[in-house]
């Protein structure tokens, strides 16, 4: 077990896990390479900066890609079971990250090809695993699982207000004012009831200014409701290595982390054998 | 009690129950018709459909039609007593679930049908009762009535700023700035306060935009409130608050969350071997 | 102390204390009469309803100012110390209510006694004390007292940040984007850090549009802080009619209402002769 | 230790110290005097008193020159170590705030002096050691503290959500709609993300409002996450968390916060006469 590895055991370990300097290394390039072609692509969608930069830029972006086609050639090469790796989520991830600079080859201007340029910032996920942030990450997402019921609850109501609130302003305000069909109404009721508040459009009646302040009320009442279930989550989840055991004399039911003993009642949380039998 | 039910017995129990896999189905298929006819409604309203469309939209309403009213017939037939059911709620949505397609026969092109068409939605409640959402759903709504005198007192508040707002806005900017009348005026502070900010209707004059920052400013504060009133109620409801057990020597049956001694006599609550035996 | 009470002593029960029957409907029909009168205020001042109504409305503006008139006619009859009474906050108040409709004969169009008129609203507090309300009230207010300092170091913060904000704006994008002075930019600054953002000054140069960015993201992020704060302190109005005391064993220093017993470690909170000494 | 102060060191406890009556004088009088100067700088941004007042306010602003001048010279004077003083944060900002008034002398409308004279904010600070707010600010700081790598991780994920929404509206939208560049897209989601809402880019398809719908439910509902993390955090700040007591038997030495006995081994951390004795 304790054999020499190698190479391409050694490459895996630098290319996939990031226990050692090295790996670590990779991983803080790669990062930083990724955030620049990110970059790169943005910049390069301002008008005054692909008119006079375009080549230079095409070059820059032709360099991302033969690196990364070279990382995906890497992992294909020291991954244990090439094909896994390459159906596998990330794997996908990677190799999506080389055909926009290829099929622009072909494509010269195609627009569309930007979208899957930007998917390469999902990259930046698999070299998150270094950070120590992770575990807070942890309780964020732990928060979000426990709240999952209430808030599709809670997106359930809104929805069938926003519909309700829509349809009602296409009735009020009518087309003269903006309020060209129930679509334009809804997406109206969720720019209001959001407090987002675009103004592009704008209820013109008395009527239609009454239901309006309505919603207005309504989504800054209700900002509280996601809010609160989160927090009350999040709160849970902080506490949250508790220990769920029903203590069998008071019925205390959450506990410290290594607890033996009930710290109300100081029964033993798994008594011995007499109450076993 | 255990007979063979009827016919009659049976349709209820799967069209009023949900505790059988046929009552669930049931009730399956009924929520998608009745979000298909809804987005049928909806899509309907946009002109560009209306005109391409109108008749095949129009025969597929008749279709939704006929379909709520042999329910409606269906539920007037096994329900044991039918007026009862008529003229309950719901009895009276499932109603107005089939009015619009009737009526829409002599009044072609009456916009405010929609408004019943739309009615229909409502009936999504009877629907969901299949979900085990409903146990989170209660914790919301146990959170939101307790918090309700709160609510109130936040509510009454929020109208007197509102009103004292609106007018003095009235007042410094008049109505060649848009501040046509007290009412406009209390409608723009409602836009504010709330921080939804439209931008129809904007301060020019240096005192108002003042006032302007200060309404801001506490809407922005006072953000916090519902927030602040709803988690404290639903942290509560989340944990059940006291601890009910009764004291052993004084009887006090209400205790602190985590108490392991009766606050008033002193006598631990759950005393260790004593007296056990 | 138990004579027939005089009929200026009865009038002093109905019209200033709320514990009787007759108390309490003289309150709830002059908070009618209040709103009533306010309603009157805020339609007289939509221009197609002041041109068509303007006599009926003065009418009725009159008769309001003839009650309230009436009102503190009385209330200076059956109070025991007119004076005070005359000179106390709410004295002051009533006087108010009169005055607007006695100056509105000479200054018939003044648009400032529109400001007194409204200040009518206050009178509604005075009756507001016949609600349950009152209590949870108590509550919202503890919960902001004890947040007092925190909020003020809040509002210090966000007032530095957006003197800051705004300057910098003002001198990045300048007079020709809309930001002609800094107290322009600070409205702006406002504007956007409570994300209200009406859209009457927006940036217009990149540079100014990433500082926005920054400014919104931490609008955004720190609308957390008013939140955390109060519904901290909320939570601890509420636990909160609880027993300050450090216990004399185990120092646990909040305790139930009325306890007598530390709950955690059984110990009496008052011990009797042997600790005092 | 104890002998009479000479001139400077009694000057030093003025000018650095609060604990002295005389001290806190100075403190007063320096903040009122920074406050003024920067009213004056914004004020005189103002195009119209510019125009009418600008030789007055220039002179008072020499005067404050003058005095933050003299300032800066006693504390030179006084300090133990005046090189260590000078560059030091606060020598840096002092001497700033002189820096602008005396190059104002040779460069008569710089309007980059702005940012330096408002750079005199900065001294604020060093006064506002006197409140007794600061107690109050250590608890938000540490909530802060407590929080930020969640908020790190909260921050990245809505950089990422920013860039691939604006990425989307770009190419969904197109530069005919003002979403001329992937950094305006990136502009306008950071806008809608935030509850902002200017209305200076608005989407004009119905793709493009169905996303903006999308964007603006994700913003309303992960408002949530900082409050969610922030208000648990100043919670947990506010009460001191778990109790710090050696359990008599094993010396376990933090427990549960309402902890009677240890969860560890079982026996009363507060034992009644027994072990009084």
């Amino acid at each position: 077990m304790s054999t020499t590895p190698s190479r391409r055991q050694r490459l895996h370990r630098i290319i996939f896990e990031t226990d050692t300097p090295a790996g670590r290394r990779f991983d803080q390039v790669l990062l930083l390479v990724i955030l620049l072609s990110l970059l790169v692509t943005i910049v390069d969608s301002i008008a005054s900066v692909h008119r006079d930069y375009a080549t230079h830029l095409a070059w820059v972006e032709w360099g991302f890609t033969a690196v990364f086609a070279v990382e995906y050639a890497l992992r294909l090469y020291c991954s244990p079971r090439p094909l896994k790796y390459a159906f596998s989520f990330y794997g996908l991830v990677d190799l999506l990250a080389i055909i926009p600079g290829i099929l622009a080859i072909y494509y010269s201007d195609a627009q569309y090809l930007l979208i899957v340029r930007i998917i390469r910032m999902l990259r930046i996920f698999r070299v998150l695993k270094l950070a120590p942030y992770l575990r807070q990450a942890h309780y964020l997402v732990e928060a979000l699982r426990g709240s999952k019921q209430k808030i599709i609850v809670f997106l359930v109501s809104v929805s069938t207000l926003v519909t309700v609130f829509g349809t009602l302003m296409y009735v009020i305000e009518g087309p003269e004012h903006g309020f060209t069909s129930i679509p334009k109404g809804i997406y109206w009721a969720i720019v209001t009831l959001t407090t987002v508040g675009f103004g592009d459009i704008v209820p013109k009646t008395p009527v239609g200014q009454m239901l309006s302040s309505l919603v207005m009320i309504t989504g800054y009442s209700i900002i509280a409701v996601p809010t609160g279930i989160f927090t009350a989550e999040l709160a849970n989840a902080m506490r949250g290595e508790q220990l769920r055991h029903d203590c069998p004399v008071c019925a205390k039911n959450l506990h410290e982390h290594g607890a033996a003993f009930c710290s109300r009642c100081g029964h033993a949380l798994f008594p011995k054998r007499d109450e076993q039998a």
